[in-house]
């Protein structure tokens, strides 16, 4: 910041229009014409006068901003559930601004710690895969802030929550796998730390054990579920021979796989059928289109938007666990002859 | 925020240590010992004490703080450019937050104003769609604030910018389908107003030129470069008969327009060859995979990043305009039999 800066004296002294008038303008008095706040904002807007809203945030202690934490921009889900987050904060005059943590616990621990420095009304966090404990969160608590999980919950002081019902989600995917003439499903799993891929997993479990499957530790595999990932345990896929299923808890692992084993002469769905998790737009590109979870992420970010809304003005405090159903979407990748 | 605050004065009651002594090691002075300080930092810490940055903001006037506007979080380009700046300003100690325009130009502003409001270091922007003119930076610019542009340049006071040659990648492209014979070539532009689309519908005119093609404007189709728009301009593709080479300005364009072609019984690259720009991940997933122009994304946020940090720092003025090269990425979507 090098620059003098516009002063409401600057802007007085250029109408002939007293100071206190001016301020009381710019603060949108009712003891001021609506024709003289016209006058006196133009003339502001010309000069660039900006109102300090540091100093006007020590007193009000607001800055109408929400901080958003996200694992991974990349993410088509990510970027759904941003939009919806901003929709509904931009219509209550919130602005938003977005950090994003790369799965890495340190990143968010600085960020959570910059967006204290910075006063943000509210945070809205989805955890990182390397997150196991959300005591970093506690300075922000402490202060008061209100605090949301979306899509990852963590059990920690009394938090609002919005997610969906993975369970169930992974439980049907894999059921269908069943239905469908499936008997050597694998799971490729995610992080275990977080409960979102526990669930998933244990969805996967009960429906084995439900038709009478045995479930096997060796047939799932845990990673990261990036693109490499799916690669890598594809091949392990053809070691284990006998795989009739693949279901996997995201897209990205799944469209690797899918592609590996194409290169290898397995043909998909006939010697495996593959569901994938998130209902990514590259779902359709892939050959075949890839049956998986659509999870309402717009829905997502709109009703976690809200609930930490109605938090920072009420100063509310109960919990509200909100979670969503999802729906499994039938494609191609799944498409088996009945056997 | 509703909780009392812990105050320095309650460090120093649990301590036992003088108010002057609490607030001189919080600053980090060079007067107390390191043994002092870490006892301090630490009671700091589990009391949840939270120096006011606020308040310390409006001394320093600085907030370690870069803004970002993008226009599309949802596009991979975009994610790995933003990966690109984080690396670098999480290095030189800067915070980054991200606001999303949506190619919108009022929710441009609105960030803007916003990130004047909370007076962020620096901003770096890519402009929206519909920016035809940046004078709403003005009142950036004008507190001194630096603005660097990347991706988009726009041509405003003397600001530094990075982006690719477009002229040149989009010449190459154009040449490159007509070596592998294609003598109708459809080009899907972005919108005219952006220098960036102009440049590359230009190298693909000069392309056609030397080459003793006539340029014919009908056979250029102009829209946001949504997957909506590729399905449309393939579907004029079509119309138009004898097409047997289409340039798009973006991936996502590219593959609804193969997709739906296919579906419409032609055959890619037999019967049209595709190129498309930026080398997303679902370019290698479509099939054929897709022809494109990788740039230099991640490097490109760097590079960006880093200009503008410097410009804070040192409170620079030159106006550096980088202009990075990027590359033909040859795959099957373009692979006729020479003719």
């Amino acid at each position: 910041m090098k620059k003098s800066k516009v002063t409401i004296h600057d802007i007085s002294k250029a109408l002939g229009i007293n100071s206190s008038t001016v301020s009381r303008a710019l603060n949108d008095s009712s003891s001021i014409s609506t024709k003289t706040k016209q006058r006196i904002l133009e003339k502001a807007t010309e000069l660039g006068y900006q109102r300090n809203s540091l100093a006007s945030n020590l007193r009000t202690n607001k800055t109408n901003t929400i901080g958003v934490i996200v694992p991974r921009l990349s993410r088509n889900f990510f970027s759904s559930v941003i939009s919806g987050i901003e929709e509904t904060a931009y219509e209550a005059g919130y602005n938003v601004v977005i950090c994003q943590s790369l799965e890495s616990l340190q990143r968010e621990k600085k960020i959570i710690n910059s967006l204290l420095s910075n006063r943000v009304d509210g945070v809205l966090i989805s955890i990182s895969m390397e997150t196991t404990s959300c005591e970093h969160l506690m300075a922000y608590k402490n202060h008061g802030g209100p605090i949301v999980f979306y899509d990852r919950p963590c059990d920690f002081e009394d938090c609002s929550s919005v997610s969906i019902n993975d369970y169930e989600a992974s439980f049907e995917a894999t059921e269908y796998l069943i239905l469908n003439g499936c008997k050597n499903i694998v799971h490729f799993s995610g992080p275990q730390v977080l409960a979102l891929y526990r669930n998933r997993k244990k969805g996967y479990m009960d429906a084995l054990k439900k038709h009478g499957l045995i479930f096997n530790e060796a047939n799932c595999f845990e990673s990261m579920l990036l693109k490499k990932d799916g690669i890598e345990h594809a091949k392990q896929v053809l070691k284990l021979k006998g795989v009739d299923g693949i279901y996997s808890a995201n897209d990205t692992a799944a469209i690797s796989a899918i592609q590996y084993l194409k290169n290898q002469g397995v043909n998909i769905p006939e010697d495996i059928a593959v569901i994938g998790f998130n209902d990514d737009p590259i779902s359709t590109v892939i050959e075949p289109a890839l049956t998986t979870i659509n999870q309402p992420d717009f829905k997502m970010g709109k009703i976690a938007s809200s609930l930490l809304i109605d938090q920072i003005k009420d100063h509310k405090t109960e919990r509200d666990s909100v979670v969503l159903s999802s729906e499994l979407v039938v494609r191609d990748s799944t498409k088996k002859a009945t056997r």
